[in-house]
């Protein structure tokens, strides 16, 4: 068995609320200039290109930049760029935005670079700002997270939020939404010292070999980050589904006992979520609920809570916290590296 | 155990090259009509609005639409519009397509509605062209499919792939686009007739828990519809990804004997999935391969061959019939009635 304090990931799910304090002093005002310039040119919708747990912070982008600045956000297809040689033309009002901790990923790379071959305006969110995709991006955001050496993201994934939030700040010149994003790193710190030890859930789950993540709205990338950390760190099955898509198929596959892990902080889609939990005990599933409100807490076999206060446009930081530690003690309990899963390397080269 | 023959979806799935032919022939006048208007409006991205079986039919408009007629294409974040009552501005050059068999799904008329409210193009894609979806949309394709009884939708998909399919040869205006179109009805009767007997194959399955599927490109769309027809059918736990995607991350799953199925037909992807299927070969995955090209099914534990000469744009249409088949056969195998899946029913109505 690993002593988890000595991990990198251990050390960097705790370094999360110092990366972003840090993220949030210093790319204010490269942030601000992309904002403006997206004012400039009347930018009308934005094309994320993004892989992996990056693709993932896109899908946040989708939801906050959609309803808070009214951004229709749609994600790349690299392969159109990279092997069919025959991409779409973006048209002068487009945004395309690169996401990618190394900012090493190919395809990646000739999204943007075509992108701004044809015109269009682009921009990069990386750890990275030496890296090709930095340096193919007309503007670009640092997430200073400093190196992340497990497999896994963690660090990164909650900074590339936290810098699709201050750009949406910057876009509508909200002082509350700024104020509120200022209070996110204390509140992770607290979301953190909540789930101190997960060791004993992580039990429970020692042999489940396939589960389900649901989220919908600005908690469906959450969905998709836990069910990517989940794979990569404890090798289960786990499929993220939004609460509606579910409902159109998949429904069919949840019998006594299924697993399904329920992001469902308070805000706007809490009554949705209630809803879907309750057709999924209807089926036999069992519940395990990451939540800041009681009663949908109440709905679940196993109940991840968190802190209270975080408006929902924010909570996909906070409520990711649980859930990557869930992954790190469930690695443990099945005496897996959770550093350094099978099959996987830290940069990953696609075209 | 069900005598197959007498099931709606073997009716229905063998009723496909008919329903193509029916609908080439009728929505022609229709379709070049919203061909002529994009043009007119100069429409510069498209916004499928769409779920289940409906969404992987628009994730083939965004490699068609995208490489054949360089238009980006995105998928709609339906929440935002019922949910959140926040939707994003599309703009005025942009298209909302609303694709769905029943036209009655609350969330996916709101989408259309709100768009057509705002001043954008809208179409919708749809079997009743009496419903609330048509009724909310500009220009309407009708995909003749007659009723679909089988709760698991397999002649509707392949209609919708015609339709958009027949849509970007509208746009493009090229006669061999449209002649390949004409020709697609007969591939997939030859398709059905290879795969007429599955059910040995399908034995092989029966007690499969999880699999992959993966496609990339043109048949991203084909791999998302396949792992809905196994969940829909025999409740396997099944999850599609891009050969890209993948190795961010989930190929940590894969273990000894652990079944993927890989859609490769010929064309400009085959090598990138060459490629990737000796990558998860080297990591003792069980390849179930479906090609048309004989290096690609030597490669498989199970091959599942597909007709010879289909160009690569239109592959989807043919691809998805033996996984149709498949999934049918399997559903058998483990005494299910395929027809009716648990806990579904044909309209699903979320918001």
């Amino acid at each position: 068995m690993i002593e988890l304090q000595s991990t990198h990931v251990h050390r960097e799910i705790h370094e999360q609320p110092d990366v972003l304090a840090r993220l949030l002093q210093a790319e204010c005002d490269a942030t601000e200039g992309l904002a403006a310039e997206m004012k400039r040119r009347d930018i009308q919708y934005v094309v994320v290109a993004a892989r992996g747990t990056s693709d993932n912070a896109g899908r946040y982008a989708q939801y906050l930049l959609g309803s808070v600045n009214r951004l229709y956000v749609g994600l790349a297809t690299p392969s159109l760029f990279t092997i069919y040689n025959a991409p779409p033309n973006f048209g002068p009002h487009a945004l395309v935005l690169g996401i990618s901790q190394s900012g090493k990923s190919p395809d990646i790379v000739s999204v943007v670079s075509e992108a701004k071959r044809q015109g269009a305006l682009t921009a990069a969110i990386t750890n990275f700002s030496e890296s090709d995709l930095a340096q193919s991006a007309e503007f670009v955001i640092d997430l200073h997270a400093g190196e992340e050496k497990a497999v896994a993201a963690t660090k990164t994934y909650t900074a590339e939020l936290g810098a699709i939030a201050l750009l949406s700040s910057c876009l509508s010149g909200d002082r509350r939404q700024r104020a509120a994003l200022e209070a996110i790193p204390g509140q992770i710190r607290q979301a953190l010292a909540m789930h101190s030890t997960l060791d004993r859930i992580a039990e429970r789950y020692r042999y489940m070999q396939q589960c389900v993540t649901i989220g919908r709205g600005y908690n469906y990338a959450t969905a998709f980050e836990l069910a990517l950390k989940l794979k990569e760190m404890t090798y289960t099955v786990v499929e993220p589904y939004s609460s509606a898509d579910f409902l159109h198929g998949p429904l069919a596959v949840i019998a006594q006992g299924f697993p399904v892990i329920v992001i469902a902080p308070s805000g706007t889609m809490l009554p949705e979520m209630k809803s879907f939990m309750g057709t999924a005990k209807e089926r036999g599933a069992e519940l395990i609920v990451i939540s800041d409100d009681d009663e949908a807490l109440a709905l679940g076999r196993v109940a991840l809570p968190l802190p209270a206060g975080v408006p929902e446009w924010l909570s996909p930081l906070c409520a990711i916290v649980p859930g990557q530690l869930l992954a790190m003690h469930l690695a443990n309990a099945r005496d897996l590296d959770p550093d350094q899963p099978r099959a996987l390397h830290k940069v990953t080269e696609t075209r």
